[in-house]
């Protein structure tokens, strides 16, 4: 009980004094654990297990990704690695504790994809200049609207610029952003940082102040798994199924969204994204509803060798449209499928910016086309 | 880059089908674990850890915080515990894997509490009803706000209830909920699950629909540790710190809200209540704002011996309120401190409600009450 006591007593000076000095910075004893510790030139990572018998880490700027790197330990049972500074982005990291992964307990910045919660390391310079918040900062918003396509409520998280609430009856452009597979409505706001890329480009007058729109494009579910929500049995040979989170995206999320919140509600202030699975959401929208979207940019996605999309496209270009770009890194798995969609465009006709980076099927290429894409749209 | 031409073949088929179900359940060849696996009398918990030498399980419902269960080892390197069902409510609970505690890595279902991550248990019945989601779910939005009194932006958390889109021109009472010391403004809604419960008392009619707002209540912090802002160096001594945060609640906070959200402005239509260090700052706000909340409830908190609040309360009793609800636990390690707010009440003659249940300084206690004394207000 003599730890309760002093928590009695710093608790009982709170009310008096409203100040928490003691509290926060009470530590019970213990020195703290610093991991993540970044210098300019190396980062350390530290975790305290003197039972262990073995601690590896492993970390996304590793080339190989089944590698890991062996950690050490000292008298007092910390263990430790020191890393040259990788290059200005934001990793995912793990330590391995005889065999298990485990996240870094000393660090609190954490990601999640999918079903994994992830400790992550922010590199700063660079393109991480977009991943820090900015001094003016958007609000997002989770946001339930009734799917009648799909047949239950459904979630979205909505960005809205800073200076959306101060200028009520300004309208702005909207971007539907779209996640790949194994995401869900917050992949874009936790692993792709979209609200922070936003708001930096933005603030820096590189970007236009727009609304982001980003649906959960898995049509089996309400909303992430970490709701606990019951999911549908989806009928997937069913051809009601086929198409249906494209088709309720046009048909329900576009509308609910243009009537809530102050939307320029036309195609040239309309654009749609996507990575990998929402690359192909991204096709299969625009080619359903040719003249939908001003914007048109799948990312790290394509078409199959063969495949037949040339009625599509030119669909497409009688339509109409601002800006068609497409994104995919030369050691993505999908860049031969990126190369015949860019075919396929020039074989139609349509004037589009095939962007072509380093690296493959990753999050640091998809904020990246963000901060490339983002600049183009809506001028 | 065998995996990856499987996954190559499965993305593009994706494009086609546009249907993910092979990605969904691509569990690459190992059978998933499944944990926790919940039955009608029991729990099981699972790890697959085939090197470790130890593994043992914590969970909040275990009577004393400092024991641990043994798991045992099946020849497949997996680790199990099964447990009766505990009473109905959300635990939190961690794998001890050779002296280092970490999450279950099967379980998507996470609370952050502070600067950790916690694995969550939800035993349906009784109280969980409240904790579940709701059919008709209102939103949550995460707003930068102005704060010339601390002096920068700070951000709070804004629940707008079930129907706060459809019907434009409704008004809503407030109530304006504040988490304890080691909490931010996303403490009520991860740990506190207050939108489920917001949700949930609304739809069954038992609460009025309302706005909840859960601000930030560290001034020396814009925003929760997770975003890795600048905190300022808070000069505890200075008397220009004191009461800083409940001035601003009164400055910023509430401005901001009415001018913003559709929001009843008067006293009879907001209410504050808080847990903890969060129960000061309630104190402290309606004490040195009499008038100002028609509705006050200190939670988990009171004053310690011998404090003199007599003048505060008299001028509360004369400026008018609602309700006074203040809620303890008998093994709280506060409950002295609470006992001596009801008495101070009593002696000044004001109205008030002393509940008293069982349990201490926990969160099943705080999100209890919230059930409570949420159905008490605007009424």
């Amino acid at each position: 009980m003599k730890k309760y006591s002093v928590l009695l007593f710093l608790l009982t000076a709170l009310v008096t004094t409203s100040s928490a000095q003691e509290l926060r910075n009470f530590n019970f004893g213990r020195e703290p654990i610093v991991s993540p510790e970044i210098t300019e030139s190396q980062v350390t990572f530290r975790l305290l297990a003197p039972r262990a018998y073995e601690v590896r880490l492993y970390g996304s700027w590793m080339a190989d990704f089944r590698s890991t790197l062996a950690m050490s330990r000292d008298t007092s049972g910390v263990w430790s690695a020191t890393i040259p500074l990788p290059d200005p982005e934001i990793y995912t990291y793990s330590f391995v504790v005889d065999g298990v992964s485990m996240n870094d307990p000393s660090n609190v910045h954490m990601q999640r994809d999918g079903t994994r919660y992830l400790s992550m390391l922010l590199v700063e310079g660079g393109i991480s200049e977009y991943y820090k918040e900015a001094t003016q900062r958007g609000n997002l918003k989770s946001v339930w609207y009734d799917s009648p396509t799909i047949g239950f409520q459904r979630r979205i998280t909505v960005y809205t610029p800073y200076g959306y609430e101060a200028n009520p009856r300004k309208k702005y452009p909207v971007l539907y952003l779209l996640h790949g597979a194994g995401g869900d409505e917050e992949a874009w706001s936790s692993m792709g940082r979209a609200r922070q890329i936003l708001d930096n480009m933005i603030e820096k007058g590189e970007a236009e102040p727009m609304i982001v729109v980003m649906p959960n494009g898995n049509p089996w579910q309400q909303a992430a798994k970490t709701l606990m929500l019951p999911e549908k049995e989806f009928q997937w040979g069913d051809p009601a199924t086929a198409n249906l989170y494209v088709n309720s995206l046009v048909k329900d999320i576009i509308p609910y969204v243009e009537k809530h919140f102050r939307v320029i509600a036309k195609p040239e202030s309309r654009a749609v994204a996507g990575l990998s699975m929402g690359g192909g959401h991204t096709m299969s929208v625009s080619n359903l509803y040719p003249g939908m979207f001003g914007y048109i940019c799948p990312l790290s996605m394509g078409i199959r060798d063969g495949q037949e999309i040339d009625a599509e496209l030119k669909a497409i270009k009688k339509a109409g449209y601002k800006l068609y770009w497409v994104g995919c890194g030369k050691e993505d798995f999908l860049f031969e499928s990126a190369n015949a969609l860019h075919q396929a465009l020039e074989r139609n006709g349509l004037e589009h910016t095939y962007y072509v980076s380093g690296g493959g099927h990753t999050w640091p290429n998809w904020r990246t086309y963000l901060t490339i894409f983002g600049k183009l749209l809506f001028k």
